[in-house]
This record gives C-alpha cells, structure tokens and sequence, in this order.
C-alpha cells in the first residue's frame, strides 16, 4: 500500500482514501495531499475544499491554476522538517570547513594532503527567511557555536540572532560569509541568489541553497566561483530536479550537490496533522499552516 | 621564522629557543618542544629536564628510548583540542548518516539518487577513552542531540552518558552503533579495534578512530567491512603515515580519509601553556598535564 495512505489510515481508519492515478469518482473528492503534482491532475474536482502540500513548501501548489482560488491550502510542519534542516545545513557548513569532499577526491588519488579548516570566525552565517524552518536552523547553529545573522520581509526576534528586515539587507548580506537560503518561493524571492548579493557577502562567503532552485541564478553562481567571489556552494534543490546529467553543476570542483534530500516529510509523523486539516476542512474552519495566498506561505 | 618560536617568543621575549637540527650546544638544553620526532634527535642531551609533546598525544616521547626515565614528560591539552575533535566526530558521524561521500561520488558520474539518512535512533555512540578530549567530544554530542556511552580504563562519571568501567566492555560495545576511538595509545589499548569487539556492536555499526593508526588491527577492518558487521569506518590516523598510496583503504568505498586533521594544535594558543611548563621544570616542579609513565598518558 502506498505509505501515505497507510500512515492516514493508522490516524483513522475510517478514512475514505483513494490514491492517484486510480481515482474512481472525482466528485467524492473534497480534500487533496499533494506533492510535486503533475499539471492538471487536479483539473475538474467540483467538490474539493483543501489541497494540502506534503512538505513546508507550496509553490507547486500555487502555481498551479487549476485548483480554484477558494481552495484552502495548507502545508505540512512537523518537528523532523525543521531537525532534518538544521542538521542539513550545520553538515553543509562543517563539510565547506573541513574540506570533506576534497578528502573524498584525494582518496581516489590516494593523495595524502592536508588542508587547514576555514576558522569558525569566517563562518558567520546569515540565513535568508525566519519562518519555523529557518528560525529553528538559525538555533541549530547557535548551539553549535556559530554567529548567526537573519533576514526576513518583517522583521524577526530571535535570541542570539542578528535579525534584518527587507530594508537591512546590505548591511544583513556585509555580516555574512555563509548565505543560507530558506525563504519561501515567491514572485519577490525567485532569482534572489545573485551576483550582486554574492558580491555583498563578507568573504570568504559561501551558499547553501536549500529552498528552491529558481532562487538562484544559476549562471550567476558560476560566475562567482570562477571570478572567486564564491568559494563555493552546497545545493539540495535545482530549476530542474532530476538535474540534468549534462548540467554545469556537477562538473563543478567547488559545489556539493545532494539531490533534495535536506528534509523529507515522514508520513507517520505527518498523518496526524493532515487528518486533522481534513477535518477543518470539512468544517469549513481555519487549518492548521493553512497559506497566506497574497503573500505565497 | 618557525611559528612555534615565534608564538613562545611572543610569551617572553627573553626565551632562547634552538631549532632543530640547528642546535649549537646540547649542553645548554634543558627543556625539548617535540612532535613525532625522528629517532635519536634526543640523544645525547646530558642537561634535559623535561620534554612536551606538541599535541595531546604522548606515544611518540614514551616509545623514545633515548629519553632517560627521569626526565618528565608533558602534554599540551588546550581548548581548541576539544573543540576541533568534537567537530571532527559529529562531522563523520553526519556524513556516515547522510551518504556525504556517496554524494560526492555521484557528482562525479552527474548520477541523481536518493539515501535515506541512517535514524538518529540507529546512532547511539560509544566513546572509547574519556580522557579530556573524549569528555569534551562527549558532551558536543549530547548537545547535538545524540545518545551517548562511554568507556574509560576507570569508571567516569558525566552527566548525560552511560558510563562503563574495563568491566563492562561487552555492555558498553552491545548498546553502541558508533564507537569511536580516544583511546591514549599503550600496550593495553594498542590493536584494541579488533574483529571481536566490531561483532560486539550493535548493527548497523560504523567506526571512528582519532586516536593512534596502532588502536586498529587494520586487517580486521577490511574483513568486518567486507562481512558487513561494520558498514563503514572514519579513519584520520593510521599505523604509516602518510597512509602509503597502495595501501587496501584508499580503494575502499565504505572507508573515510582524513590526513590525520582531526585536532591541530595551534602554536598561538599552546605558547603560554609551554612557557609555563618550562618555568616548573626549571624550578623542578611538577609540570601542568604531566605524563604518568606508567598509565602511558
């Protein structure tokens, strides 16, 4: 059985679930768990109330037409999306410290060549969104002994962080070495990561991207490890997923490439939330991180 | 100028430091600064009071038979040891958990695929040796949130970690997914990392050793490799270093290198400690992380 299914189906087993392609009768329909959808799968559902995504992302969700504007959407956040990221992110900047993927490479060569580690006091990090993911990254590393700066639309209090608004975002980007991006994709933050905000960054600066690729302008980032104003880059995410096999990305020596793994929704964790988003739903009442349509989170 | 002369200087000015092998008079030399110094270096100085190892470990001056026995030996232990091994050891644990090395592998052949981390539930760590270091590694681990056992010669006591005692080696090894070794190298710990003790672990088991190559009868690591009672191993010191280009690790997939960079120590931070310990062994006192020759650390 397909795990998500069963997983609700552990919440309650009463749950009248059918699972796509085989959808017997669309009318029936009237609450949907998506992710990463084919186009149109949700064309012509006449009864459907809410569409939840299965991760903190929405994008997919929102920029799909065919899911009528009164459709409530919501997202899943759970505790493990926001440890898994933290973790993600501290291996990420540890991995830029201590060389790892170079050692990798010299043991094919069976090279033996140390490297000093980048000091933690050139590995300020600056975390672009403070929504639950990125406030609890920004904690993770701070109990790792990292400072911490953030930037978000409106301005954040988080103990310990250096928090900038939209209008603080040289001085937020002067602070930083390390840029993290975890913002929402959106009309304002798609093409966000780009050479001109690289070039603001304190060096020696380096990304993490781990919340869309369409944040980044991928070109831009090639062009900053060649002109040296990257040292380099740790990508999860990517304009086209599977990226393409003769991408520019993996010929790279200076980024590390994991393919969206950074966060996984585990359905056991998240069944719970959901059965219970499907509940409002029916009611009509608010959802639980039901998505702000204007702002796009 | 050689940076360790320089950062005693910096202490005192007045210091007058010889350094090999430009030494003028071995009479006037009281007290020696050594890192696996080549053998015989030591001999023939009639006047030495004391030498110090430049790092934490201690094997290299107790196997020395040109040091007489009544010359006191030393160690340095300064923070940053602690520090940079905690770093090291949560930083192999992550990338055992999350594929770090097979990523960077697939890079090389632009391969997209997907590993699901190892459960932090299937990562309870063992610590060999709870010296200063291993408490210190202890305890960064605690803080990230993982499970922790040590195992000491003589039952510690740390707040968070299940202590065990030589006694209670084969508890210690059965609640332990990942051992990692801080063991001081001495004739009792020396080969200690044996095929016996791997089958003890609880499966899956992986290993870290940032002690001494000698702690591991390296044979015994290919086989366990091979039978899969480990699934992988973290590696930073080895019983030939450089490790030789045709040894059997460096093919290995399941094997991480490092060029023995764990835990460096820096001259800056060492220079007071050295300064001070020269000023007891000229006094005749007892020096600061004096080394019992008997234990062997």
């Amino acid at each position: 059985m397909n795990p998500w299914k069963e997983a609700l189906l552990r919440i309650d087993a009463n749950l009248d679930i059918e699972v796509w392609p085989r959808v017997e009768n669309k009318d029936r329909v009237t609450f949907a768990v998506c992710w990463n959808h084919p186009k149109k799968v949700l064309d012509g559902y006449p009864n459907l109330k809410a569409v939840t995504s299965l991760g903190a992302g929405v994008d997919h969700l929102l920029k799909d037409v065919a899911i009528p504007k009164s459709v409530k959407l919501a997202r899943v956040m759970i505790p493990s999306l926001k440890t898994q990221m933290g973790e993600y992110v501290l291996n990420a900047i540890q991995n830029y410290r201590f060389y790892t993927a170079r050692y990798v490479d010299q043991k094919r060569e069976a090279y033996w060549s140390k490297h000093n580690p980048v000091p933690k006091e050139d590995c300020t990090v600056g975390i672009m969104g403070l929504g639950e993911i990125g406030s609890a990254v920004a904690e993770w590393l701070l109990v790792n002994g990292y400072e911490v700066n953030g930037w978000s639309r409106s301005k954040k209090n988080i103990g310990g962080v250096q928090c900038f608004d939209d209008s603080g975002l040289d001085e937020f980007l002067s602070r930083t070495n390390i840029l993290v991006c975890l913002l929402p994709l959106t009309k304002e933050t798609s093409g966000i990561l780009e050479l001109d905000v690289f070039k603001k960054l304190k060096p020696p600066a380096f990304l993490i991207n781990v919340a869309r690729g369409t944040h980044l302008v991928e070109e831009d980032l090639i062009y900053a490890l060649d002109t040296k104003v990257l040292q380099g880059a740790c990508l999860d995410v990517f304009e086209e997923e599977p990226l393409p096999a003769n991408h520019l990305f993996w010929n790279r020596p200076n980024i590390m490439i994991t393919p969206h793994t950074a966060s996984i929704t585990d359905p056991e964790e998240a069944a719970e939330l959901i059965v219970e988003n499907y509940k409002r739903s029916l009611s009509g009442i608010e959802l639980l991180n039901e998505v702000d349509r204007e702002l796009g989170y």
